[in-house]
């Protein structure tokens, strides 16, 4: 799995960081690629990578603000006018229903994929193929959501070692020794599937965060995720700042990873106060508290493995 | 007056042109600034310009098309983040007002500065300070529109050395010679302003054409324009396909241009099939019948003399 970093700033675009937008891509799952957030100029940003509009499964968007979905009509109507007609899923809050409707009806934009819109809700739970998403609200003013995606376990791999030792070779009966099955072996003997696979592996857990300030709700989405992505829209010393305007510092980011014990923190949604050289020392107050972080920046591709 | 393009491809954006913009720049009224249309990414491309969005005092839309209007509700947003106080007024067909009003109700985006919102109708015209605008439908298949901006008149300069002739020396006369006043000189001799100036300068026309398929409309919109700006989505030999899906070609454009005798031509809104040297075919065959043609990109920067 990847996450690939569309836009990275807050509120406004920059010549360095454009609004918000990301890619997680799949390619365990045949490439399959779903956005979060779909801030103006994401199709362009898009130009620049390996992803295609096609590829595109799934959008969910955490709130409403311009810098996080004006790119959407852009891209949907792109993803037709290049002929793709695989079906697409966008979740979001409440409101983002109309303003697609009224955004495709006003410039007449006509799909030829079906197009599927969820308006979300606190506590919700999505199952889709391999995943479940849970949904949960957090602290901005508008509301805005943080969208925990766990990836099913897989079954263990089997354990041909042991499986040779007992002179039972490769065929058709790994299938059935796979699914666990009661299996009589042609000598009489009786074996539990179960008894030759190793344990089944751990799906990943991924946390997108929309803007957000500090608020409880964060730790039931947050735990021990592979990955967590967190708006650092402020800095360190900047605490009060942050939570008027309702969002976050790299400080209260890397707090919430520790104590949550995730395994890796990625920071974004920059406010453009911030120079590069200034981003830098925000990263490192952040990993004197948890430093498994990293800055992102338009184009960062993270690998979770 | 310069005329920059900021985006120039048709439909959709590719790495080279982005989708539908241009900027009018008025620095002889202050640096006012006038876009015409507003597709996705508009604000992204005027970051790589010299305009600010608080000199953009009016925006003319085309047609509803996503690629001439998507990027409207970011350009109003980011300039009124940047503090932007100075009046907007926005033109363009039925349907732009909801357009405008629900994107930015849903993104609860609250603008600082008055805005106003103009439906245009065919016939219709607009007088502003040094302009007057006038709207003409053309044919796309939904209503699109051209607009023809015709500065007004500027008085004629006056004739210095013929005032000194008379020994009649630079002072508070001249602003009443200048407004063409009867004036009685010490010595009794009565003069008319009028008599001493030159011809009034005539304004520059510039027609801007929305997507259209070539139409009698045009005829009244384009005759002697200094500026017609037309879009060609397709070229020579594609006669056909250009009627069928409501556009135009390089030689319907040169044509007209040469038929109603127009200064300069700027071809624009390049279907994203034709590669750039196929591009520079297009101005050659367009050259053919009329030699004052030029060939938009994005950042071309035409002064209009």
């Amino acid at each position: 799995m990847e996450y690939i970093f569309l836009g990275t700033g807050a509120g406004i675009p920059s010549t360095t960081r454009n609004v918000s937008s990301a890619a997680l891509v799949l390619p365990e799952y045949q490439g399959e690629t779903w956005l979060f957030d779909c801030g103006e100029a994401t199709q362009h940003q898009i130009l620049t990578t390996s992803i295609t509009l096609s590829k595109i499964r799934r959008i969910f968007i955490t709130h409403l603000h311009g810098d996080h979905i004006f790119g959407l009509p852009g891209v949907l109507g792109s993803r037709s006018f290049q002929g793709a007609e695989t079906p697409l899923t966008i979740y979001g809050p409440k409101g983002i229903l109309s303003f697609i409707e009224i955004t495709l009806k006003t410039s007449q934009t006509y799909l030829r994929y079906p197009l599927e819109i969820i308006e979300i809700e606190d506590g919700m739970e999505i199952k889709v193929p391999h995943f479940r998403i849970k949904v949960a609200l957090l602290e901005h003013g508008i509301p805005s959501f943080g969208y925990r995606i766990v990836e099913e376990e897989k079954p263990g791999s089997l354990q041909v070692d042991k499986l040779k030792a007992l002179g039972i070779s490769p065929g058709p009966i790994y299938q059935k020794i796979k699914a666990g099955e009661l299996i009589t072996l042609n000598n009489g003997t009786q074996i539990h599937g179960a008894d030759f696979l190793n344990p089944p592996k751990k799906g990943k857990k991924i946390t997108v965060l929309g803007d957000t300030r500090p608020t409880a709700s964060l730790n039931m989405l947050v735990q021990e995720a592979d990955l967590l992505i967190h708006e650092s829209t402020f800095r360190k010393g900047m605490e009060e700042k942050a939570k008027k305007h309702f969002h976050s510092t790299n400080i209260h980011a890397a707090q919430l990873a520790k104590d949550a014990k995730v395994k890796n923190l990625i920071l974004t949604h920059f406010s453009a106060r911030f120079l590069e050289e200034e981003c830098n020392e925000l990263l490192s107050e952040a990993r004197e508290i948890f430093p498994q972080t990293w800055l992102a920046y338009d184009g960062f591709c993270f690998t979770i493995k």
